[in-house]
Order: structure tokens, then sequence, then C-alpha cells
């Protein structure tokens, strides 16, 4: 059959092509795959690239770092000092900014928020002595963000993504007018799930906003700051701490990021960076919550990155495991649903994620079929707070657990999956 | 001047005392000390001992646990299997009432009561909900809870220790009666700072309190389970969660362990234990907290320590690291108080500290005068809630991180400093 519009085909057209599908779908299910691609995972090879890293600390060495600190014992809450360079250096931000803490930069925006709900922001009220607290939520967007406010009990607005960021003119709006509005998730470079980029103008937009609420915070979470998919493609977006002073806001963000997808899933380093007057604020709750996170770990990454060029050595390594398994997916979606409108996805330079917006409606069948045929794919629905996507249309696809020739299967199936639901929406059944 | 009980001295004989005391401190002073005896931080060559550690893992290590899990990746929020039988041992609990987590039980301490601020405790009320929360705090006590306790607002109601636990009269009757006091700290076994073990009437009595708060817990903090100093000498408690469990109350208790003091401090590793019950709810908060803790670090000191006879056999040479210290502050405690009546301590068989208890108002000026001439005490009154000791006696001594030679050094001088205020204070001065 010859690629047509889907929806400019005659209910016969359709019918036939319900009927080829079927066959082909329950042939596909005869094969028993079982593949994951729900999560953005690393794969087992990207983690063996790493090992070296166990090797840099033995019995014998000098556990001291360059401040002739003992990283074994208690003290140095805020992170040794070539760690927060080192961290610093992913952000794009100096180092006298940055809290080193432990394994992970989704723990600290729970802790960040956590602290916001019972000691305010600052000196502000805390939130839990509020009626009522609201987050901006660019969509589609980070599941793991929306389950932490709505842990909190905060309300959750969808504000749509374009490829240059969120909404600005609807986010400017929101904050201006209602001081209830406390934060906004970001993940401005390579989002989660579409891999767009903030542009400088949505940057700098972001910087000068200017919310009814003191105690506004953007939760900036760069966690793909380095995470780029090719040598000749890459998204480079303005540091917004900068930003933030230069447009007379300077306590207005806090940047995250971590090493989780640099050296290892929940054994890296992670870290806060934020003004200084945000920082001594966050610093009285975390010398009751701590005497330190874990300094050695630190030690080991600096010592096994040595600087910044080490990272992005790392880095593109890494890029070149993850290219070709996004490039199997892209070629797969482009060969087979490229003409059909029946579909469209995004293309990014970095990040983790491809995200895939189905025809209004279809979004949670096709997860199913996938998921009957054995291929997982992240729940539909989950890249909306409280799970809810309004057109049922978003999948985020996750290439970076299987191989490239897993993906390529999984892939062939999540195509036949969009097309029969699609069909099927068509016909009205 | 013959050994004599002070207060029976005439002023006179306290006046010349007072003379000589005071050129014996300039003395002290001009030999510029600089010692610190404040906080239970290993010393340097204790650190060393658990330098093999870093041999366990390196560039060719399978990092897969027994559960064939890939510890680098995401996932196992709760803690590899071999670490929750690890933290378990340490304990004496089973391992299916225990959650690993990250390296640090103070954490998780201030985790679980801001948790009960924010999210109450199994369906109770939040606690930042209600007009008034109360803490039962055993006094002298452990700084770093009270700093929690009051850093969430929480009211801190003082319970005399005694060498067999708190007064559980008092204890009994106070949460019977009063339905704002959620809790109480507990250093269960060789108490910080005393030393004290809770005799097993004690640890009954706390499994069969009938507290009016339905969301009231203990916070067992088993800090110095396996933490003895002689072969001989060993305290050992009832298990609270199976008493807890005996006596009708399986859920009302939440005890902490790490192996800070095990392994190394600040990068060790954490762990709660508690009923099913309570882990389940406390698993609501933490898989929106962390995809996992750190489970390579788990994993390193599994295979370091491989079983609880290999922490018991490493806890032996901790012993012999320890006991030096301690032995060299009683000899000189005893050698020059013992008789006076200006003082009494504690002799533990265990832990960290020894506690000493100077004449009523005496505890400021001792701790000022040893700063004075360089020797760093914990501050007087940081072992009550608030820094307040009422009678301004109690002074903790953390005899861990000085040599033998430098903890006695100390000690000359600190008994110098208790004389010299005790006749001071004799003398109305």
């Amino acid at each position: 059959m010859e690629k047509k519009v889907y929806k400019d085909l005659s209910r016969e057209e359709l019918r036939q092509l319900h009927a080829q599908l079927s066959k082909e779908y329950a042939d596909a299910k005869e094969k028993g795959l079982k593949l994951d691609m729900s999560r953005g995972k690393p794969s087992v090879i990207q983690l063996d690239m790493g090992m070296d890293i166990f090797d840099v600390l033995n019995a014998y060495s000098d556990m001291r770092n360059i401040d002739k600190v003992d990283v074994r014992n208690y003290g140095v809450l805020d992170g040794i000092v070539e760690a927060k360079h080192m961290m610093a250096d992913i952000m794009g931000v100096s180092a006298d900014h940055v809290i080193v803490c432990g394994n992970a930069s989704l723990t600290i925006m729970y802790d960040t928020v956590s602290r916001s709900m019972t000691h305010g922001v600052m000196g502000s009220t805390p939130w839990c002595k509020l009626d009522r607290v609201k987050f901006l939520c660019p969509v589609p967007g980070y599941d793991r963000h929306f389950a932490i406010t709505e842990h909190f009990g905060i309300e959750m607005i969808n504000v749509p993504m374009t490829p240059q960021g969120p909404d600005m003119d609807m986010v400017e709006k929101l904050v201006a007018e209602d001081e209830s509005i406390k934060g906004i998730w970001c993940v401005p470079k390579y989002s989660n799930p579409q891999g767009y980029s903030y542009s400088d103008e949505t940057v700098r937009r972001f910087a000068a906003l200017k919310p009814a609420a003191k105690d506004f915070r953007i939760f900036w979470d760069n966690a793909y700051s380095v995470h780029h998919l090719y040598e000749d493609r890459q998204d480079e977006i303005l540091e917004i701490l900068t930003e933030c002073e230069k447009a007379g806001n300077p306590d207005m963000v806090y940047e995250f990021a971590s090493t989780s997808k640099i050296s290892f899933s929940g054994a890296g380093v992670a870290a806060i960076a934020a003004s200084r007057d945000n920082l001594d604020f966050i610093k009285k709750s975390m010398t009751i919550q701590t005497i330190g996170y874990d300094k050695i770990n630190q030690l080991r990454h600096v010592r096994y990155f040595k600087n910044f060029d080490g990272i992005k050595a790392h880095m593109r390594r890494h890029a070149n495991i993850m290219r070709p398994k996004f490039e199997a997916v892209q070629q797969v979606l482009e060969r087979e649903l490229d003409g059909l409108q029946i579909g469209s996805w995004t293309n990014p330079n970095g990040g983790y994620f491809i995200s895939f917006d189905a025809m209004e409606g279809c979004a949670k069948a096709i997860v199913a079929k996938c998921k009957e045929a054995g291929v997982t794919l992240t729940g539909a629905g989950a890249t909306f707070p409280y799970g809810k996507d309004p057109m049922d249309s978003n999948i985020r696809i996750a290439p970076s657990f299987p191989t490239p020739e897993e993906m390529a299967q999984a892939t062939d199936l999540f195509v036949l999956c969009v097309k029969l639901v699609s069909v099927e929406k068509l016909l009205g059944m």
C-alpha cells in the first residue's frame, strides 16, 4: 500500500488497512518481544565505560583533598572544593555558587521543596502554612518533577512547551498575577521528553520575570548539560544565574545537576547552584540535616575525570553509544510514519528522550498495545501533571537502555501500534 | 597539698589553693596546647584501618549483587538485599524490617521528622498542621538530635537520664497524658554522652508505653551497637522492635544505625528499621524523594565486611585504638579528682564519650578556661535542648580523635580547669 495521509483514506481503505495491520500485529505478538524503553536508564555498555573510576582510589591512596581535608572523616558540609569546581563546570557557573550534595539531584529538588514547605524561602512564610501553593509545569515534562509537587499537595498548572521553551507569554502573565505560584519546573537543555533547548530569549525572559510572590523560584534542572548526541549539532543555552543577576533577580533560581548520567546512575555526585543568599539559607537546614555528604565519592569523581575536558571526552564516548540508538528510532519513525499525518516526533541534539505525539486520544491505546506485544513504554500521561495528558497524545521514548538493534525492533512494533490505533480511531472503533 | 573534699576547706585554704592553681593554669597556657576533644570524630589511625575497602571494587569487578542487580544503575529503592542483612545484623533485627539509605543516619532522622511535619505518620495529621508538637529529650543527650527538633519548631521537654536509661516513670506519665508529645530521642546503647545502656526493664517499659498520640514514635538511635571498648565488659540491650511487637505496639519505634563509626564517617551506609507498616508509609515519600541510594557503596561495604563476624572483628581492632584514649582520660580523672567532690564522671563500656558533671554552675567556665588554654571541648550546654543545661554542670568529653598521649595532656588541663573553677565557685569569685 502506497504512503497516504490516513485521514484522506476512504472507510473501505481504512478497513483493509486495519485488517492488514491487525494481522501484522498478531504476528508481532508471536515474536514474544521483551523490551523496555520506558525509563532513561543507562545501558550496561555505557556503565562499563566508567569502570576505571574504581581504580582511582585504593588502599594506599592519599585521602586528603587539595585543601588537605581528610575526606574519610566528618566535615565540609557543602562539598570539597574540587568537586564544587567540577559541578560548577558542568553547569557553567562559578564554584562559589555551588553546594555539592549526595548521589541524586532529584533528592536535592525534593529536599528544596520540602524545606520550602516547612521553613519557607529566605524568610518567607512556610508554604505549609499557606492555603494554596501552585507550580507551573511546562508540558510535556518530567514525571518525577510532577511527582514531587503532587506529593506536597502543590497545585500544578500546565504550560505548553514550544521548541524554544515554555510559552513565556503565559508564564509571565501567570507569575505576575498570582502570588500563590511559587515555582516552575524547567529542564532547559535537551528537555525531558522533547529534547528542546531554551532559546536565549526564553532564558532572558525567565531571568526578567516579575513574580507576585517574593518566594517564587525557578527550578532549573540542568540534567543534560553535557549530554550531546552529535559533534556537529550541539545546543547551548544561556547561563541562568548570570542572567538572573543581570536582570536584578539574583535569588530567583535554583539550578540542579548531577553526574548520574555521566558516571553512574544513583552513585554519582549531585549539586545545587544558586545565589549566595539562597545558599546561606539552604545551609541553615542542611547543617541540621547532615554533617556532610559522601566526600570520598566526590574525590573519586574528581580524580577520575580530572577536569572539564575529561568530562567532555567521557561524554563524547557516551554520545557514540547513545547516537546509534536514537538514529535507529528516527530511521524507523521516518520510514514508516512520514507523510501519514498520524504522529509527529522530535529529533533532539542531545538528552535521553524522543517525544512522540500521536493523534488525539490515541496515546494510551498505543502504549497498551505495545505492552501487550512485549514493549514497555513510559505510561501514557506520565509526561503531564497528575498523569493526565488532556489530549491523550504524548508518548515518551527512552532509547538509552536497549541496544540499537533492540531499539529498531521496539520501534518497528511501536509504529505498527501507532498505525493500528490511528486506523481504529479514524474508523471510530 | 593532700587530697581533701574541696567544700570542707577553709577560705584560707581555698585562697592558697586558688593561688597555686592559677599559677599552674598560667604555666599550662604557656605550653600553647592545641587539642580538640569536642566531637566524636574518628582518628586518622582508625580511618586507616579500613583502607582495604578501596581494593574491594576495581575496574574488572562484577557489579551485580547476589540478586543480579547491576548496582551501578537506577533502581532498588530500599537497598540491595545483602546490605539490608548487614545493617539488620548491626541492629539485631530481621532484614525485612530494614531500609538501607545514604551515608548518614542523621539525615534519615531529619527526613523522618521532616516527613512527619509535612505528611504525618501513617495517616495522622501532618505535624505542621498542629498547634503544638513536643518531643521528650533524655538529658544529657545528643546535640544533633535536639537540633533537628528545634529546627522544626518542636517543643522539647527534658527527661533525666539514669544509668538504666531515661526516667521511665516520667516518660510513661507524660506520653500518656499529653497527645502533643509525638516522639522521644533515645540512644539506647552506650548513650551519648554518658555511655549508659538501657536496662531490660527500661526497654520493656518503652515497648509497653501507652501514648495518648497514635503518631507517637520512639526515635531509637542505635548508633553504638557494636562499639564496645572491652572484650570482657560489654553491654547488650534488648531488641526494641521485637519488644514493641510483643507488647502490641509494633509501629511505635523507628530504629536508626549507620557504619559512620565502623567504616568511614560521612561515607558509610545508614539504615532505618521499623515495622512493615511504617516502612510502607516511609517508602511512599522515599519513592518520590529518590530513585535509590548509592548501591555501589552498599556493595563495597558488604564485600569488605563479608558478614557480621567481619564487622565484629573490625570493631575489636577499633576498640584497641579507642580503649587507650578512654583509659588515659579515666586515669587522669581518677588520679586528680577522686575524693575532691567537685565532679563525677562516667566510665562506659563502649561508645564515643565520657560524660562529666561539674559542680552546679561551673561547666561553662570550665569549658571557657580549657578553650583559653588551647583545649576545645563540646560547648557547655550542648548536651541539653536549646543548649541550656539548667544546672550548668554537664560536659561531654570526646576522646576519639586525639592520641592517648594528647588525651592525657588534654585531660590534665581539663582537671586543672575543673579545680580552678570549682575553687573560684566556692570562694564566690
